[in-house]
């Protein structure tokens, strides 16, 4: 007992217990074992054993924290840094806190936050995405064929996120590019969804636009889940075009509960590409596999299986096939 | 009640307590939203609109710690990282504890440290500068026309500071560069600072000398402050020069409270640089006006807008303005 | 008693502890001065004042947490990022996470985990390292002569940790290269320790396979450490080699505590370099003297000097000899 108090003597004195609780300490650990296999053009296989991390969410550490201002305000903020298990190095293209760098205020009106954040379309597609929005989801593999995938984060961003009325809520970020010249106009990322969550349905709509220059590449999505108790359906449908391409988007999950701790989940993605004239321009389409079990609230093992196949443009060269098996588990903190 | 002595057995069984005890995490997160505008040596005008940050504190996080020898002995540390909020990566020159990385001893003879670390000399002149010192303050864009401004921070550092006596404190740190040959001796950065501050008086003189092979560049600081209750005053005059170039630099400075929670702040910055041989070399001046209102203890709101100016030497091409314009929230944690 | 509760309230209502009791936040803050001497192949010798780190131990700061999952399964993390504390940037070769990056689970079976980490191999040779295991230590820099020095840490890795039976207990770690091509299999490193521990005793061979493409680097090692109680002894013998050279190499190590909380060490290395047809290839031998007084438990100042030889093969011109004295101050967080 003496001791207890003795320590928290220490804690109250050196201000560190208060110094801690306005910050989270927090992260992931998540690695998993597995395979890779990919089919070149040529048809050439290559396959290999890797310890890999990232499977179900990618690894991360991170401070966040909120001050209540009174009135019904609050001040918060941000930062988290993502990084590969396997070697240390930091991801994001070795960006410090290249997943998450705001700060903002948030009340009655809804939150306003400015910095490195994601995207409102992204907020909106992550929901929806199929198997769980896993690092195996095939989503971003099979959508980012043809027309480049957007960007789930931007510099230099505002973004406003409302208040839910009957479950009806929406999102605008806006990323300027700050590269303005003489002569070309600053880039930006024009980001937006609105959705409805109610009960078991979640359904809702997104745009993004990324202008670089002259070129602006849109995306447009529409989007949902309904979870039936006994399965929850998830889809998706997008569109992706800038003045050279246009790709029309297609995913589909299903997952299952087994139990209170664990559940499987199946997805489905495809993507068809056309030029802006209409010509063919290929295809890619992908399936996942995976199930988890809860080991703790804070501990995950799953599996996953997944596979892309691309139909390539004539004289195109892009892998035929990719494959991975996987075996991890993902600790939260 | 019972919950909160779980808690405490938590804490203690898991030893985070003790762990957290012996070092604090803390931070800044500052962004703000506005207009930047320069106007080049041709007369060519360019204006954009930005989200940045560190307008008043530079984006951080950090952490320290002090433990108690006994006898009056304290170790100490700091680890500090400065970040960019607006798109995550890491500040200064992308040294990841960039700001401070240091550890050292203090006690009744004062405090000593090794490592990289604020010279002396930045020491008082952060005290003393303008514009509360904020990021959006033009003393560092202003004195550094001409001969560059100084190394606020150097490697492979000492630093001694004594303790104050009758108001008079000294400290004195060396920079060893490390990088000598068997031809050229290591560079080296020494600096000092000594001051009196009492009640409402601060004044003090700095100097700094850095030394790259034969060539040292010379900073001496007169500087100090007066509080006056209604308003705040500090004014510093610096003298930089080198075997080039030499700039007599001036910066002046009032400050206002407006209750207990604000202030409004007004800075005036100008350095006048020539050759060694005493020809024109141009010059440049600043201004900037700034207030804060403070949310909470550890959150403020902010605006604030500066000007430079530059009049070239002939041939010079330097833009003429830098015209900010800021409105933000600094969150401290 | 009662502010106790009210700081125990602060923390529960904050969320913040349980937040923090589910990860340690720890580190190393290491600093030393004193000077660096060497003398190259043509006999010029260099010296200098320097102010450097990790002297005792490598500077760091990390993450890890522990988590029971029950029926005595625990799942379990450790991130940790090494740096340079006179000018705070990260080490290991940049890499964020350099030192450990992983995540497992342990049990009644043992330990299994996956990321970076040290081999299996490191873990038998840190613990019977000469001088403490200190920084100051020569084996490294003795044994890397010739044969280059093994790596401590690998990518990619499993590695599994017997539990300890009757003393005895052994570890396999194997890093996936996973850069496997069409035409060139993947690297891998394969480590492995059997060590018995019991009172006084450790001793316990280990072995580590290198291999890159065609190539395969081989460490064998057999070391041990006798506690004497006035003294403690500790020898390693080690064999590295490839197809192209092969070296023997020996350290020798006695230390001996000074009351409660001081020691000195002694260390003695060497290495002998011949081609793989027993030509000869030169040879270094490094000696080192440190001592340590504890200030606390978490700060230990220490003193230390150390010296190699190297007498290069015909026509190398490898720097004959190096010599380091140092003051500094470890602490621990």
């Amino acid at each position: 007992m003496k001791k207890s108090l003795i320590a928290l003597a220490v804690l109250a004195a050196s201000g560190a217990s208060f110094a801690q609780s306005s910050v989270t300490l927090y992260g992931v650990a998540d690695f998993w074992v597995g395979s890779t296999s990919t089919t070149d053009a040529a048809g050439v296989k290559l396959s290999q054993t890797v310890q890999n991390g990232g499977g179900y969410n990618g690894n991360r550490w991170g401070l966040r924290g909120v001050e209540d201002l009174g009135g019904g305000l609050k001040a918060k903020f941000q930062f988290e840094s993502g990084f590969t298990i396997d070697d240390g190095n930091v991801a994001n293209g070795a960006t410090m806190f290249g997943r998450q760098a705001y700060a903002g205020v948030e009340g009655d009106f809804g939150s306003v936050t400015a910095g490195r954040q994601y995207t409102s379309y992204d907020s909106l597609r992550g929901a929806t995405n199929h198997a769980f929005d896993a690092g195996v989801a095939v989503t971003g593999s099979v959508w980012g064929f043809g027309v480049a995938d957007y960007a789930g984060r931007t510099n230099n961003t505002l973004r406003y996120d409302s208040p839910t009325m009957g479950g009806v809520s929406g999102s605008l970020s806006y990323g300027l590019g700050e590269n303005k010249t003489a002569t070309v106009n600053a880039s930006s990322q024009t980001s937006l969804h609105v959705k409805f969550a109610m009960g078991p349905i979640l359904a809702g709509v997104g745009y993004q636009a990324e202008k670089v220059a002259a070129v602006t590449t849109k995306y447009t999505l529409i989007a949902g889940s309904y979870d039936l108790g006994v399965v929850k359906l998830n889809a998706g449908f997008n569109k992706a075009d800038n003045t050279v391409l246009q790709d029309s988007e297609v995913q589909l999950g299903v997952s299952a509960p087994i139990g209170a701790n664990a559940a499987v989940g199946f997805g489905y993605a495809t993507a068809d590409s056309e030029t802006a004239a209409g010509a063919d321009n290929g295809k890619r389409s992908g399936i996942v596999l995976t199930g988890y079990y809860d080991l703790s609230k804070r501990t995950r093992a799953y599996a996953a299986t997944n596979n892309t196949t691309t139909k390539n443009a004539a004289g195109a060269t892009t892998a035929k096939t990719a494959t991975t098996l996987a075996v991890g588990v993902r600790h939260s903190f």
